[in-house]
């Protein structure tokens, strides 16, 4: 199939190369083009702006850091939105879920189709097709972006017709992982302060009624207290925090005007650039 | 081997019923003797008191309900401290790390020694063998310990040697237990302000970033909104979030803070005896 | 929804119930009608012949124990076939491929449709709507089937159009499953033979590079040697892996032929109402 | 800690190196030295000899090809036995119990020990002290190893006194992984057979009742026909097999008849340093 595909960084870049190992043909464009200089290699080609990258009741496929990144390709200078026509925009991106819904909207009136598709998993379980995406836009959308997808993942979820459904999921789910790490942070750090080896007792929760890759991956870089590693960067979480905050029924929650506090105190110690656990340095220092 | 078994509740019960099994003679005692009723049809014999539950020299498990009654069974009326002598105390109550270590000081100035190996698991898993029991303690009296909680847990891990450590790592451990609650019960109900469906939102989750028993259990049945099932009593788990609030370190943690809150207020709503997922009605009402 | 529902064995009983409190009328059909009394004490209506239980146009669920028994409720005497007429069929026995698509065919002459939708998961699973469920059939009848099947799983994943597909992943998944069984009764056979703790040696696989439903169950039957436990009869097992055999591609498998033989042998000494794990009593004696 | 270190290998090497972190002053002898490099690289010194690594009463790691190997660094010329004297061997390969309760014979007589850890996990589970650590020998010498074994491994289990206890266990464990991939490749094989997507059924295998490391890895790689990778090497796969051959118990079974025939096979092919999957070549050609 040809694909469009915009957005070529550390996430959007081996989901890019999975396509393209799946005999896909892709037409790439990215801000920085450099980025996407291990695909040309591979085949795919090049686009000069977001509108070429698109053809006329094709498929596109948009994976960007942000609401503004992602608005900026599709109605922006150059952007594919009138390209695109009545084809097939496979959303992937974090973003609000507002902003899929108004995305919808826009394609819908030009005979068009919004399927949101955002994904948890790091770049290797891209790298794998191991992600887990949920999803969700019209039926007849998803239908033709579950092949895709699968490709992509190791479990493809749909979540009705609402294109913002998808990105509440994935919403919620970051907020279950960012209150685990404190938990974990608070939790470890009470074992430490009782004299246990804190690598020791994460490895036993994580091993028990804690089996699950959050806990496995956040808990054991707080027991390490190794908070460099390129995970998920404290700033794009509390982004998601904040995108978290905005929907329906969210205002006042007890935990997370908390952990918004956390957030709040962490980036003003310039920590954004280190991994979401570096919410842990806050309580031993 | 010989075994006195003090505390038949319902995590006592399928213990004591594992230990008679496995081959053990079993000496039982319980404030209410009729909750032990099956294990004397199964052949475990009956004490009149806790001292006569135990021999000099001998072994015995103690699976209480909180700090009071562990003690009571020691030192109070008919307690059997002196007549265990030089005896093994295995002390499996959920009670505070304090009370393990002034208790080990009592039996080893008698020239017997405590472990603490309290569980984590349900009864259904006590039933299967499969509890996850930390333990600690003197080498010598862990060395003795063993065999016999093996054949209780699926997984026994040593903590060393202080007899209060695997009771800070049990506290701990219910601390993230507790914690992963009250997010779940805030990410369900923005899930379902937005119009998801709760239960496939939490399947999703729980299938794959958090494919672990506590997300499966507490998820669960906070998406179904069934708090009155006989999981773990928000009154236990009140008391469990005190006892962690007293250990070094645990002074002032904001997660913790948030927690005794929200425990407070349903209480006061007299749901103590309900699941503590009932924590999410605070939210839905 | 008005439901017909037929076949309320073991597992066929917890499903029905879990339909009838998420809100649904059921009109209930089973060969021995006093299997379903607990359905009708709950609401359930009941019916006097398959075709009683189906509505014109309606939806029937069948979970029957093989072939025939699914043959004879569709096109035998009080047959629902022409009762259901334009319905949905969705068929959820661990049936053949085979019938399942010729099935199809009989409903798709009457305007009607089948979805396959076998279920992995035992009583307990099904009591907790946590059953895993492949489904295959028209898209069409998909989608009026996912509500449902959602209702009473907790993973639901589609397998195409074709209505034999999901039962094909049912039998592979059962012959992973059976496959996994005698490695098992092998492995701990050897391990004990060498001197091993059984239980120990299964609880460490099960806790880390096998920590998974199916090793975690038929290991710890076969570490305990415990063989009489409700769980997969061996000679369902059998039925199950003579289906794999006569999938495309399955024939002269060498792994599949030595199961093969193994059957045969635990069947001719009468164990057939054991558990399937009894394969591990062939080495022992 | 002082530590000899012996055999810096795909495995020993990120072994080496965490040791290394946690604090630890490190001698290493390989008998590629250049594959040490980075080891020296990070502080480590370099032994000329085995028996140059040790010191009389000290600690030595050995990790690993084979018996051989082993048997080499320990008795052969330049071997560390009486510089050890005294002293603690871990001994980490995946070699034969005979061998390591020979060896420890050996120790004993010098007043040493030998305390068997062999090691499931691949490079990157040991880069990230995530090894699962079956371990065995006399009680003392496992008492002095386990602060070590923990650093290495996210799970370490003690197996008693038999210094070939452990290494039962890693064969036995060994024995179930391959039994695993060899009914993956019959399961996917009529999977694709029968018009399925071997990559949808394995990824809906691994995230229910198969969600294990050893099925998400095996399976994922036969799913996607992905031989090539560095994985575990079919030509050491059979050494494997062999070894748990020669197990008491261990003629005869059925199971690993079977294997021992498809090993033999895909050996005569020259797939010796494909992955083991390649296992599933044998079916598709």
């Amino acid at each position: 199939m040809e694909i469009g595909f915009i957005g070529t960084g550390h996430m959007g870049l081996p989901m890019a190369r999975q396509l393209l190992r799946a005999g896909h043909s892709l037409k790439v464009w990215n801000r920085s083009p450099e980025k996407a200089q291990p695909l040309f290699a591979e085949g795919a080609a090049r686009a000069a702006a977001p509108a070429e990258a698109v053809a006329l009741g094709g498929v596109v496929v948009t994976m960007l850091s942000d609401d503004e990144a992602l608005q900026g390709v599709v109605e922006g200078p150059g952007g594919f939105l009138d390209a695109l026509g009545g084809g097939l925009h496979i959303s992937m991106s974090t973003v609000s879920p507002a902003l899929n819904r108004r995305l919808s909207q826009a394609h819908l009136a030009r005979g068009g189709a919004l399927v949101a598709a955002p994904v948890f998993g790091r770049p290797d379980a891209a790298a794998a097709a191991k992600l887990n995406i949920p999803c969700s836009g019209p039926a007849h959308a998803r239908a033709r972006a579950l092949p895709l997808l699968r490709q992509l993942g190791q479990r493809v979820e749909e979540f009705g017709e609402d294109p913002g459904a998808a990105n509440v999921v994935k919403l919620c789910g970051n907020y279950l992982i960012l209150s685990a790490a404190q938990s974990l942070a608070e939790c470890l750090f009470v074992a430490g302060a009782n004299g246990l080896d804190r690598k020791a007792v994460m490895d036993f929760y994580a091993g028990t009624n804690f089996a699950c890759p959050v806990y496995q991956g956040y808990g054991g870089r707080i027991a390490l207290g190794d908070h460099s590693a390129g995970g998920f960067k404290l700033s794009l979480a509390q982004k998601d925090l904040r995108l978290f905050g905005l929907q329906d029924g969210a205002q006042g929650l007890p935990l997370k005007g908390m952990l918004e506090d956390r957030f709040r105190e962490a980036m003003s110690r310039g920590w954004g650039d280190q991994d979401v656990t570096a919410l842990a340095r806050l309580m031993s220092e």
